[in-house]
């Protein structure tokens, strides 16, 4: 059982209006001092076999066609 | 400048539909040996400053106020 941990997070440039969301919520809150705030996505996923190699490979295929939108997105994958 | 990484995941035992709905998609994908997958949220925040230790302890009461629901969900900052 291999698992791995996906990052998905918005590229440079691509407006994050979830992000300015929090950012004036923890401003209100009375938190001095943030910037910016740019949200993204994790994903905990387990893995049947012992092969790493593969597994990598395996969910870089999963980000490019399900997990992540790559115009707009870029991912880490993260392999424990 | 202060960059810091905050990742929300959801407890054990915490149903988590929008993961079983991506072992759904994945599988019906042709992804073969796909266990468990459990989605959750990842806040990348600049703060001003050079304190870490203050960072530190203003985003863990970020977290607690405003980022995550601390009866369904864990979370972990990251300093950079």
């Amino acid at each position: 059982m291999i698992k791995a941990r996906v990052t998905v997070t918005l590229k440079n440039g691509v407006l994050d209006p979830q992000g300015k969301a929090i950012e004036g919520a923890l401003s209100s809150l009375g938190f001095d001092g943030v910037g910016h705030v740019r949200q993204g996505k994790v994903f905990d996923i387990e893995l049947d076999g012992a092969d790493k190699a593969k597994a990598e490979s395996d969910i870089k295929a999963m980000c490019e066609k399900l997990l992540a939108n790559t115009v707009i997105e870029n991912y880490t994958v993260a392999i424990d």
